[in-house]
């Protein structure tokens, strides 16, 4: 380069380089592999480029800056600038660098933005979705010329875009010339993956939206995304209709197996929600189903395969063949999906048979494999998946804890919605319940039950029934006031009015009759307690299993992540044994981990790739053909007493030894 | 390669290499680049590598070869051959090389066969298909290692096909675990141009088929093909059912333009009807429609649009740009083609925006681009494509003819349907007219109108119309008969009982009412004659224009193709003025070309790659915007007579000068 060329330093990045005058500011950057937004390419429509000339001398840097050293601005410029309040600012496609200048790059005009995710942890995510979109004038079409509008559309992509080797989707192509005619030559033209036009628009038309769909066993949930800022701008989330045809993974699978076509029924019902949650979650931002033009689906591997309508009955017994591991592009139409008609979607990988691609989006979201620590990751739902390691190893093992956790199989049990009992604490001495219904914010003890109106006193919401984390808080406390013996029996010995036996197994009255919606009181029973122990004794004997392979006696941090992830108390968790023993304060509940992984992968695509790699580096423990396995699931399923491995609740637990071994369980059918 | 190794000739290919002992005929012929069918992969199963080893001395290849310098055979591969009546054959994937050995390789066993086409000049078509077929093993799924199914296949083919880097089509994916389940890990795949997955059966499944289509604005045709063989297995034909929104193309185009969804009705009737020729087709084979794999479309600009159901309107003014010029491939099912769903359409390129698929297709079929000699190729259909030039340059230009060469605009026109007049012959003396109709080989003049069945003499279709063949000869002789005079109108001195007049117009008739199926007379009115004229002249103008800008006076060939083309009489289309002048034994009527072509798109797809190559380098020449277009159309409107430049005529044609200039005519419609 020339002596007469300019130093142009860009901050924060703090790249630098010397142009010859006349460059443009967005060159520069582009020449030193700075990414700065640009969706009009210099036409001065868009105004994503604004970037700031700093002033005065930066020794620091060896610069002395001038904003005089950028060309002027025109009348377009400096108006477009006002409107948007920047007048402080320059556009960098048209701002020409005439001498040494330090420009700084606001957040909003880089190309690779982060946002910053709310649950636990507050991770940053780059912002680098698989689709992008630009705005492009294309030559008329002229006599003697005969290239057609897509060669002519695709020579305007290469020139302004450097995008080159494209293909388009029939139903773009179709939509090609009316754009061209109706936007007078100019296009806002969507492109997926450097690879393929999936959509067009006419004139200048920004907007480009994703949908983050989690298709749990149980629970789907959708977030629509603005794939420009990161920003979730609806969630939506719905009763898994597959429900019908078996609550478990397992019965789902011998459905399948059993009744004609019970894969395309699953595969329809579940495409059929879908549907609903993309069309409501797009209504809610304003939006069309339509303008999704990207989707990412994670889910474990029976999910997958349904949504994807392949028979899962391999799933279903040993060796657990899936029918494909990787990661896969659908077309969203091949599946019947009705948004943008060439949208792709992304279908997270898989590790083995029993961890799917959720658990691959919860590692995203919580990255075990970035720390130095050891992390024991839990993802609670149906099945349980639980990761063990650090940036060094990883192990992975599928738990069948069935749907206790999530308020299933539980007398009163009821998912997570107004009404339910998601906090509950019990009275050492006096075995009083004071509790906390979702949807109100205070504990039943200050509920006045006489008053008029919410404003008075009076709960807006009585209590309907008790979700995954309340029966949990409910074990657990019952254990501490010494109501549940150790091996989760009612103490026989224990005198309350709450206490209601009938035969030789009793019940716990957690909400009197004045405090239910139906006027009817609600117990835990004892067959709740017991399927809260075989649920937890699950989970804690895969963890186990887990720490013995890899040779770990303490955990340095516990992760738990799923439907009642984000509401459950970790001393509870501690208390009722769910997982080994940490310091509490180190348990963190980070609520659907592996919803925010599929939005994860849904904003950047690099994260797909790590995705791939991650699902192959994590080894798998198949726990059915662990031998010690049921060993560790029997020696769990009675609550932690003080004799048992659990240094951090000292003091806190009974001494009482258990009674008597419990019987040797049936396994789940519910793999 | 070590002194023991053999030497190993291959014939009729003369390649040769040294191998070592145990090396198998298969991979000797691989290693030297040769072919050799195979699907099963060494399994004994297909029996397509069949080879014979020749014994004796053959000091012309310098080698003595033995039948002994081969394994001996197995009992299986004894079997197999015997069979196959092939016990002088050896199969190549088992027979290993002990010593020198020339190997003869049967036509059937070369990977890229060749067969001839039928049409004009006999061509070879190299068979090498889009779509291959192998046969894999599968590992079997086993706890502890967690490729999935996919995986596995993906393993087996690179290891036993070397095909790397394969997508699978999600309809195949969902077929993949229970055909494993069925052949007991044993697959046929399908596999499209090493890239994807497309269908995949269970053990051992031969047979894969392929549909080329060509859509032309009247007639749709379509050829179900042995994609191994190249065989034509069935040959279907339909009327286009977009006639109902319009004759030609022109009118089509305005019914887009002029109907809500008027594309999408268009569309979907092609849709319809190829999907009911493709069911069609399939059954007379004694296949399934979903056994077709591939298909390959042709077809003027308008008529590909609208299959693609793309909105033609910008075809119907100028500058007729098309919305997309270059070959595509379109998964059947997302233009509603009821095949097998992951086939792919490739749909070949055009050359401009009214020379479409179709003469891309002609010129594939009849390869005017690899002559010496300058060739005048004529599409002749609803639009005329006329091509001109040799190796070294090649102009096309597409002209209005209308439907008249079609038998529509013809007051008794008909399709070329049993009972259509196809040859016409009039006595200059007498005016007496003797013809042949379609399904009949007799002449008229052979009937025998009183006998009782067709054995004795009566014919066994009477006259119902005529068909486009029969209207040019009829025009030709009368024209001969000196009945018509040069300009194209009856001669009013002509007297005959079969010349009627009505005012100013006369009608000649052909069939007397015995002869016909109706009982009613056949005629050629002023009006056919004058339509007549109008197509042969936009055709002649056309073919002169491309001659006057290449400089050419005398063409070496000319080929006519089209819906008449294989009934058109050379002589006839020369005294017609059809064509400029030729040697008549050197004009050659192809029939329908660009169904050819696109048959032999379908069985090699190197053809695609020079169809993509030539739809750029012809050059087009716009005959709508040439000033001496119009000039030479007027100047061609009447009938040649001694003073035309008809050399290859000369004491044929009358010497009678046109009367009077015909009036300027208006531009046809039919774009």
């Amino acid at each position: 380069m020339g002596d007469k060329d300019s130093l142009v330093l860009f901050m924060p990045s703090g790249r630098r380089g010397r142009f010859p005058k006349g460059t443009t500011a967005l060159q520069a950057a582009r020449a030193l592999g700075l990414g700065i937004e640009s969706i009009c390419g210099g036409r001065l429509t868009c105004g994503k480029c604004k970037v700031r000339a700093e002033e005065g001398e930066f020794p620091k840097h060896g610069i002395a800056s001038s904003a005089d050293h950028l060309s002027p601005p025109g009348d377009d410029e400096r108006q477009l600038l006002a409107s948007m309040h920047a007048d402080d600012c320059r556009l960098a496609c048209t701002a020409q660098i005439t001498g040494d200048v330090l420009i700084y790059v606001p957040e909003e005009s880089r190309a690779q933005k982060q946002i910053i995710r709310k649950a636990a942890g507050e991770r940053a995510i780059a912002i680098d979705p698989a689709i992008r979109q630009v705005y492009v004038e294309v030559d008329a079409a002229a006599l003697g010329e005969h290239r057609g509008d897509w060669r002519r559309l695709q020579d305007a992509l290469a020139q302004e875009w450097d995008l080159t080797g494209l293909t388009i989707d029939l139903t773009a192509l179709r939509d090609l010339q009316p754009a061209l005619a109706k936007g007078n030559r100019g296009l806002t033209v969507v492109v997926w993956n450097e690879r393929e036009v999936i959509d067009l628009r006419p004139g200048y038309a920004e907007g480009i939206y994703g949908l983050a769909v989690d298709i749990g066993s149980t629970t789907v949930a959708a977030y629509l995304c603005d794939l420009r800022t990161g920003a979730v701008l609806a969630t939506e989330s719905a009763m898994n209709p597959q429900i019908t045809y078996g609550e478990d993974l397992m019965s789902r699978v011998s459905y399948a197996m059993t009744h004609a076509d019970g894969t395309g029924k699953m595969h329809d019902a579940i495409i059929k929600t879908m549907n609903k949650l993309a069309s409501q979650a797009a209504h809610s931002a304003g939006l069309r189903a339509r303008d999704i033009h990207e989707l990412v689906v994670a889910g474990n591997t029976t999910m997958v395969h349904l949504f994807l309508g392949i028979d899962p009955r391999e799933l279903g017994g040993a060796p657990f063949a899936l029918a494909n591991r990787d990661a896969m592009d659908i077309k969203a139409r091949d599946l019947g999906l009705r948004v943008q008609p060439a949208a792709n979607v992304h279908v997270l990988p898989a590790e083995a048979g029993h961890v799917g691609a959720d658990n691959v989006a919860v590692l995203l979201a919580e990255e075990p494999h970035r720390q130095d620590e050891i992390w024991l990751v839990v993802d609670v739902g149906t099945n349980a998946e639980i990761v063990l390691g650090n940036r060094d190893w990883m192990l992975s093992a599928s738990s069948p804890t069935g749907p206790a956790f999530e308020g299933a199989q539980i007398s009163a049990g009821m998912r997570a919605a107004p009404g339910a009992m998601e906090r509950v604490r019990i009275n050492g001495e006096t075995g009083h319940v004071n509790f906390r219904v979702i949807g109100d914010e205070r504990w039943s003890d200050d509920w006045n039950l006489q008053a008029a109106g919410h404003l008075d006193g009076r709960p807006e919401y009585l209590a309907a029934g008790i979700c995954g984390s309340g029966i949990i808080e409910a074990v657990a406390e019952l254990f501490l006031a010494g109501i549940l013996l150790p091996e989760g029996r009612f103490h026989p010995g224990y005198v309350s009015e709450r206490l209601v036996w009938e035969g030789r197994k009793a019940a716990y009255m957690l909400a009197t009759p004045e405090q239910t919606a139906s006027g009817q009181p609600i117990f835990v029973t004892q067959d709740d307690v017991r399927n809260i122990q075989l649920a937890k004794a699950a989970l804690y004997a895969g963890a186990k299993i887990l720490m013995k392979r890899a040779g770990v006696e303490q955990v340095d941090r516990i992760v738990l992540a799923g439907a009642f992830g984000s509401y459950i108390d970790p001393l509870h968790a501690l208390i009722l044994g769910l997982v080994p023993d940490c310091d509490p304060e180190r348990i963190v509940a980070v609520g659907n981990a592996a919803g925010d992984g599929a939005r994860i992968a849904l904003l950047n695509r690099q994260k797909r790739a790590e995705a791939q790699q991650l699902a192959h580096w994590v080894r798998y423990i198949e726990t059915a053909v662990a031998q010690d396995f049921q060993d560790e699931f029997v020696a769990a399923i009675h609550l932690p007493h003080a004799s048992d491995p659990y240094p951090h609740l000292e003091g806190m637990l009974p001494a009482v030894e258990p009674v008597a071994p419990v019987a040797r369980v049936r396994r789940f059918r519910s793999r």
